[in-house]
């Protein structure tokens, strides 16, 4: 099959899934009596169950297990701590501006588009052309505004809608940005994710936790993007639930103690060196990975196990999920090591959870911005020495000297960097004076050699006081869920061959409705034992859908089959039920009292269908599919 | 014991509960190491899995039980569909700046701190005087913004902070606004209330139901408000969590087939004469308070008996709570009825629930805004005659008149309610043109006679076409958590009677961790037992959290009697343990093997304690407080 026919055919399997989907109610643009905003969705009846399974399980899988110290912070977030992410400055796509119309467009995809159009459409390409667009496509997340635009301009590349000449690329900042309070002075953003709520409570956190690491926060909660222009469906939208876990760990020791539970674990990977050398992914053991360095540490080592175990559990096939490594350029410049599970869907290879070695990074960035010390310490048992840093500011000169705004000065001298405070100290000897910059007065004074000591001390030492590094497993519960729906769906033939059926094959885990109960025909009798179990099902807390329409049997199957419910309960006597399973479509009988117990063992993974069909006589006529 | 001490308790009263709170982070205020920002808090791990607990059964008791559609929309909302709502134009405070520094204020925070302070504090006060402060109060939040204005200058209230004098009171929107997209030019807010989202939705959620009534959608989510002044903690703040459940019905059959699951319960009402006769809060059967029409309508009825139970389930005294009808005044004017589930804690009456019969207004609104109908059907069983309004516009003027926007003006005429359209036909017939505003066009064209025929035909109808009412009840459920802390927590003397120690009587639905694990001794026999011990819980699906310092057992016991934990296992042997409950601090002796089964049978409900005091040995001396 050739690459565009491969196109068609992935296109073709998307449409099907993608109109189950909004057919169904899994989900819908957001506002569509009003045409709808790009990038904003909601989940209907079974996308919501499917998600609240989704989280369910994260909190069982992550949380629960590894005793993780949750929180809940608010989405509105101040400019401050924005400011000391990085997100104000850095958090921007390069965007281009149709010149006469004003329309915008994220400039990486109007020239990815037109190289993948120019691949893919144009006959009469040389190998030499085709070598230079393939090579844009590798290198396109790496491009400056500068090049960019230089590209766009080679290309002659212009605005879709109208052929009108594009501006030069822009950055522009992605955050939502609205104003705290009455005075419109205070500005905030909708968070770009829930890890900075973490961050700003590491103090209290860790206070929690008896002042031990590591240990690990988590937070599930929205987040806000405004996107240039959303494309693909529910993988790039405006609004997300993220999950987010900060496990923070002592930088000299990342060692894991449950590692050994993981260790074993083969699947995909992608290292760096091999994505260089254009080979494949390959299978690899998680804990050889970990002992051979491609894996930076234990801890990122069992984390990306973990991820792997959920994912597959949820029912993401584990032909179709790698770990992929990030490049050297693609990591942030303080990340030790980044590795992105991909799950493959229609779109290509999909990074739906992001597993990082971020270092000290954003504590210290927290540290700096608010001079409260987001440290940790660990006690030893015997004291050691060690040569220290020594400021010691003299309050007296100070106060004489910015009076009001002495604390601030004086914490800001205490707060200084070892390598910082050496260079003041030799400024003052040479020159007397210092200019220094006061991040909580946002300005620069000038430090007298009179106002403060610098000196490097020997000293016995009872602890050592360290930033903590953080390893941060990110998950985008919307992706995730987007990519379990393909790797769900396939369609079979009606029993009468005229028709393509549509089944989801979710797990029961997942399942946004656990079985459905059909009265076989309308009549008073059927009814009243189909709500008996809808009560014991109720009771026993599955959830469930009852379908009493005259509609056949066999239609009713494949109306729910659509929706991934496991099993289907057809009343079809007034003692016992013929209990339907979804995908192998093997029927059992079991009586009317037991039925919902039966439901729940399989549902819940106590018994498998199989252990059923052992212990149930199978097959009922009367309750066949046509 | 008079008012002022009365109030110096509450106020100390509630100072212990908010101390133990920030103290063991159930919540902080957000962004503390940034001097935070106010109405703004983060949940800490105890108060996130509160929480959640609340959420969960939020779940199991509403939408498990009735079967309704839960659907998840986006915060980030445009703002047609808040202009549809009226909240673009209404959903206001007034406020007051400080004429010189621009301080902003609640103009009825003002006023009403001013008549508290002078009717608490100023012995002078005249006995006249003190009756119209009264009356201020009790008709503050019926004031226009130009009697508040009015009473702010004749009292002379000026700027608390300056003294400064004040403007004239103004309306602040309360949404915090945003923009969508890059254009700068696609207004959105962040959405106040989550109902918006089901609203728009009806249609899709009526066909989901399989076209039929009555049906309930649910939502929980975030919603956003931006105080002018946040204050009251927990009370008031700027993000916060809902719950709402939108139940259609028919408006002529507001009957509610499982009301008799509820009519017996009886609590605390306040109807409105009541409250206009000055009488108090009494105890009456919802289903006489339904039968009687003190409650308009059985649906409704329902509802707030589902609502009590609710409440009292979480752990939310009875007799702290009460159900209040709106009076006249406070409903707005489309609603038919409307009850506050009121929680009375240190800061008074709290509305936490509000349980409203909205009438058809939401649905009316956006099918107005939207075009799209958003109506119910009723399918008569043999059809009736009916006199029916017809609009039929003809396209061809139309056509040749407004070109483009044909469309739009043909879906407008179609759209006319009955008394539009008959005083178009009026003005048609007596001047041949009428002037006509388009919605969607927003502006005025003007309509010929040859554009449009309107007229009243005779017709058989085989169905009623109808805009459903809705019934909201609709959760505050960070107020709900805030009450319950309160309702929760008593102090008790510690052995020594030298210590007064905190506890959180939570019912173990709703405490954040259901169990703890205290080896007794440090020793590495028992730690082992506890592992073995907490590894069964993780499998049984109860949260637990290890202590294994050496601190003191009674201590130890303290610390967790803070977080509201019910039960503590001490691990004193290897082949037994010393389980203890909260509250009684009673103890009995259960094998290791069988601890975990136990616990979930308290926790779960399925036992209570009494009956584990009957089945097992009490007491173990090892393990006694101290």
């Amino acid at each position: 099959m050739d690459a565009a026919q491969e196109a068609r055919n992935r296109e073709a399997f998307r449409q099907a899934v993608v109109n189950t989907l909004e057919r169904r109610l899994f989900y819908v643009p957001s506002f569509k009596i009003y045409r709808g905003v790009a990038g904003l969705y909601d989940y209907g009846p079974p996308g919501c169950a499917v998600k609240s399974n989704v989280l369910a399980f994260w909190r069982q899988h992550f949380v629960l297990e590894e005793n993780m110290l949750e929180v809940d912070c608010p989405c509105v977030t101040p400019e401050v701590v924005l400011k000391a992410s990085g997100h104000v400055d850095k958090f921007t796509d390069l965007m281009v501006k149709d010149e006469k119309t004003g329309t915008c467009y994220r400039a990486d995809h109007l020239l990815k588009d037109f190289c993948k159009e120019k691949l893919e459409r144009d006959p009469n390409i040389t190998a030499e052309k085709a070598a230079e667009f393939r090579h844009v496509l590798a290198v396109l997340d790496d491009l400056s505004a500068e090049e960019l635009g230089a590209k766009i301009k080679d290309y002659g590349i212009t605005a879709p809608d109208t052929k009108n000449p594009l501006s030069a690329p822009y950055p522009f900042n992605l955050m939502f940005q609205t104003s705290i309070g009455p005075s419109g002075l205070s500005r905030g953003y909708m968070r770009p994710e829930t890890a900075q709520g973490i961050f700003v409570n590491f103090k209290d956190l860790y206070y929690y936790n008896g002042n031990k690491l590591p240990f690990a926060a988590a937070q599930i909660g929205q987040a806000f993007r405004n996107e240039i222009s959303p494309r693909q469906g529910l993988l790039r939208v405006r609004e997300f639930t993220l999950a987010e876990i900060e496990h923070f760990v002592d930088p000299e020791d990342k060692s894991h103690p449950k590692f050994s539970e993981v260790s074993n674990l083969e699947f995909l990977m992608f290292p760096r060196e091999d994505q260089v050398s254009g080979l494949s992914a390959r299978r690899i053991h998680i804990g050889e990975a970990v002992s051979e360095g491609i894996v930076n540490n234990e801890t990122l080592g069992y984390f990306i196990g973990r991820v792997y175990l959920f994912l597959t559990h949820l029912g993401i096939d584990k032909e179709r999920l790698r770990f992929r490594q990030h490049l050297a350029n693609e990591m942030a410049h303080y990340a030790t090591d980044c590795w992105d599970a991909e799950i493959e869907c229609s779109y290509g290879w999909i990074e739906c959870v992001g597993i990082a070695d971020r270092s000290a990074y954003d504590l210290r960035a927290h540290t700096e911005k608010s001079g409260v010390p987001l440290v940790a310490a660990e006690r030893f048992s015997e004291p050691r020495e060690v040569e220290k840093l020594v400021i010691a500011p003299v309050k007296k000169e100070l106060g004489l000297a910015f009076k009001g705004n002495q604390k601030m000065v004086t914490e800001a001298l205490e707060s200084m960097g070892e390598k910082e405070a050496m260079e003041m100290k030799a400024t003052l000897e040479s020159k007397g004076e210092a200019e220094f910059h006061v991040c909580t007065l946002e300005k620069v004074v000038t430090i007298k050699k009179s106002m403060v000591t610098i000196l490097k001390e020997k000293k016995k030492e009872h602890q050592r006081v360290f930033t903590p590094s953080v390893i941060e497993p990110s998950f985008g519960i919307g992706r995730i869920i987007y990519c379990l729906y393909e790797h769900s769906f396939y369609t079979r033939s009606s029993k009468g061959g005229d028709e393509q059926l549509n089944v989801f094959r979710f797990p029961p885990l997942v399942a946004p409705i656990k079985c459905t109960v059909f009265p076989l025909v309308q009549n008073q009798q059927y009814e009243e034992v189909a709500k008996r179990i809808a009560k014991s099902l109720t009771a026993t807390g599955i959830s469930y859908k009852i379908d009493i329409t005259g509609t056949s049997i066999g239609k009713r199957y494949a109306r729910t089959d659509e929706l991934g419910v496991p099993l289907a309960i057809t009343v079809d006597s007034t003692s016992s039920v013929t209990l339907r399973e979804r995908d192998s479509k093997q029927q059992i009988r079991v009586n009317v009292e037991e039925v919902a117990s039966v439901v729940k063992d399989v549902t819940d993974g106590f018994s498998t269908w199989a252990d059923m069909l052992w212990k149930y006589p199978t097959h009922s006529s009367s309750a066949s599919e046509d």
